[in-house]
């Protein structure tokens, strides 16, 4: 698609700077911008890169001032805010690449699922189960799975291979990248003998609004209830959620995190990648832990803690540079050892 | 599905106090219990619970004696033991569940594969390669792919996206969840210059019976023989077993560990979550390994470690308390180290 | 398939010694040589394994010298170096197994996808969207998804359930494993009140030729440009790459490793196992990174580091060492401190 320097500040309410008809396909960063793509000024370090750039349009605030020329080829798109107006022109962009409604030959629907054929998408080769209700201008991917008596909010996305197990709940707006699984059984196992016999796992998984879940995460249900991902939780990819797990509303999650039976965490937190939490602990609202981190005991709301165990920020810098000094330490206790041993003989 | 308490007794050999006649469709917590549901009071500690749960049915022990009054909507069902008596009626309801046998008309099975077809669950868009051998009772759920020469024993599960590659051995009342993959590649090239020459991987992946394999976990042929999970191994999701490693019986790993080539583990160890094992070693039997450790060296039978390198647990957190007291420690060497000269003057 | 001695001899331009039309269907190793298959001495460790070998035909260097009698059983091919011709022969037998072309009745090819049919292997379910462009001699294997406007290099292999996203650019001679996922959106959200919101990503991912990509890896696309990874590059499964990320030519990554947004490696890189790489940060050429260590500043050419900060090899095993040690030093400390107290009373 193609937009003109003129349809662009009309959209941007922003105001045109040389050839009102320069035409873009394409956005590329100042430092690598490329003829017929949208560059932006939006951070002053990279001001230098604009006066010898190929890009076609570049989106300036209001009060930019050149410091010496710009590129004959360069048409100015001026806006209150660079940045913001970037990302709304992204957003746009994004949204005119959706798919559209239509249901796909090719994809199985039982006949007792509830889809609303008139604004859905369901791609080639998806699979919709007995009694699955969809809402409306949801977009199911090839080869996506909802098992049956699942549910899927408005505005939801499944993008290609999700594996939704029966009785999932899923919110409204909600985004799943390819290969998401969630509803899978919980780890749960009896002794008995040498061996172990399964507990079976009875329970689902309820997705709230506004979830972004990453590429291959996965999230199993609850032994008897539910597990819980509240509204506006975004996790990253290959991220495990274990049965019985509640995360609250708009906590964060890099990759490869791992979340161990029943422990709940709070609101707002910021959690990094790779971090492992143990099971039945409690992790408060607001808390932020570093990436690594291997944490068995609960969190205080507003704590930001690193390590395993986990310490605070600067103690664990602090204890982490030392750490290489071991050694010399170890040397010179044994040296004060026995310089004091002389000492003492000395002494006597 | 809905069942009386009458009923339930029956199959669990208890007796009832209240109406026999009270229905339930669900299972609740005690501290939740909710109208049509059956609870449980499996832990004393939460006895508290149950005088004002709105549960219509509670499995209780047969020698409860209530302190107080019980909701009047409450019915009992007394039994000898209400933990076994709620796995047994938990596994009951599981099974119930079960899909049953038929293959889809949108299924894809080869002309040469062997399918009981009476007894079999096949989905829509599952694949059965060239020469595949599924046992009685296998359910293959959508979007599984069994490769060429695999065979897949007995009452196994593939649950949807499962992915077998060719000449790949499953073996009986084994479950695999969502999106594992059994039978990739090994990691494993020759250098040639600055480049990598890939050393072909010919074995397979040979797994026991009544092994539970975790949502996105996966599990890589041998270079020329098999990679061997053997009989009751239970593995959580998004985990690694690399190319000719082979896992003892009835042996545990929490999800997101990582085991490198060619090593061997003993029967009924348990590994934590996100440990991860280098190549070439052999842990023993019975073996315990904390979450999060790095282990790259062997280990004898028996032996309960953590930490990287892994040490015994008791000294691991000993010297995990201290690591915090570093920055102090350091200082005070120093501040000794100068008291000392000072002392060492004066003697002169 | 069955080759007979004479037959390999040929191929490997060796020498048969023994029966010329002995005949193997497989590999095995020396120390479990069964009949019918050719197993090899490489490794002159295991030299006695050969004197009583069931394997039909032993692969021998030339100047082998047995110092006791061979089973009669077995026939010798003499080559000029068993190690190189055992890996010549796996990669013909592996060449050999590979699918033929043909595209498949239950496969969806879009109309305005370029396929060239008569080369490439495109299996049931397999997905191929708008204007994809695959090169010749592609295999498609069945559930892989191939999105719009993606486009797959000459001799590329995707196994079953790989899904590329939209834009994506795979090169030539590249092996996808199962369920890998490429240019899923990066993890990006821009702080709202409490809540987050989406950054829209719109670039892309790029492979280049001869890359490898382990199962359930998953690589994100940049927010605006690519995510690049180089020619040559091998990455074991469970990997996570996140947006604007670049990868060197011929880096090689263990499986479970975690790469943050915008961080840039070098080229001959070796990154163990579980490593996580902190965002915006630069790795140079040919480091080596120990496993499960965490780095968050950059690290310059030829360097090779582990540990959380990384330091060097041997400082960090010396200090993992001392670790085991800091309850012991710690009451050393504190035992010092009292002598020293002491010593200086008794001076007084």
């Amino acid at each position: 698609m193609e937009f003109s320097a003129k349809q662009i500040a009309g959209v941007l309410n922003g105001r045109v700077e040389g050839d009102a008809e320069a035409k873009v396909s394409d956005f590329s960063k100042i430092e690598e911008g490329k003829p017929g793509t949208l560059t932006f000024l939006a951070n002053l370090k990279y001001t230098h890169f604009i006066y010898d750039t190929q890009a076609t349009i570049a989106l300036v605030n209001e009060d930019f001032v050149p410091e010496k020329s710009l590129p004959e080829t360069l048409t100015l798109v001026r806006v209150a805010n660079a940045y913001t107006a970037l990302a709304q022109l992204m957003t746009m962009v994004d949204r005119s690449q959706a798919k559209k409604p239509g249901i796909h030959s090719m994809a199985f629907i039982s006949s007792t699922a509830n889809v609303p054929a008139d604004s859905c998408y369901i791609g080639a080769f998806a699979f919709i189960g007995e009694n699955v209700k969809l809402g409306n201008n949801v977009k199911i991917y090839p080869h996506a799975y909802v098992g049956d008596n699942a549910s899927v909010g408005d505005d939801t996305i499944l993008y290609a291979g999700v594996k939704i197990y029966d009785n999932s709940i899923i919110g409204k707006r909600c985004i799943l990248h390819a290969g998401a699984v969630i509803g899978s059984d919980g780890f749960g196992f009896a002794p008995e003998g040498d061996k172990y016999k399964k507990i079976p796992q009875l329970g689902n998984v309820i997705v709230e609004d506004d979830v972004e879940i990453g590429a291959n995460t996965t999230i199993d249900r609850a032994v008897i209830d539910s597990t819980i991902i509240r509204s506006g939780v975004k996790l990253d990819n290959l991220i495990q959620i274990a049965h019985n797990v509640e995360v609250g509303e708009n906590t964060g999650m890099a990759a490869q995190v791992g979340i161990s039976g029943s422990t709940k965490i709070g609101r707002n937190c910021m959690i990094g990648g790779q971090v492992g939490l143990g099971g039945h602990i409690k992790i408060g609202d607001r808390v932020n832990i570093g990436a690594q981190s291997g944490v068995l005991s609960s969190i205080e709301d507003g704590e930001s803690v690193i390590g395993s165990p986990p310490v605070g920020v600067r103690e664990f810098f602090r204890s982490s540079l030392i750490f290489r000094k071991l050694p010399e330490m170890y040397r010179t206790i044994n040296q004060l050892q026995k310089e004091i041993e002389e000492l003492k003989k000395i002494k006597k």
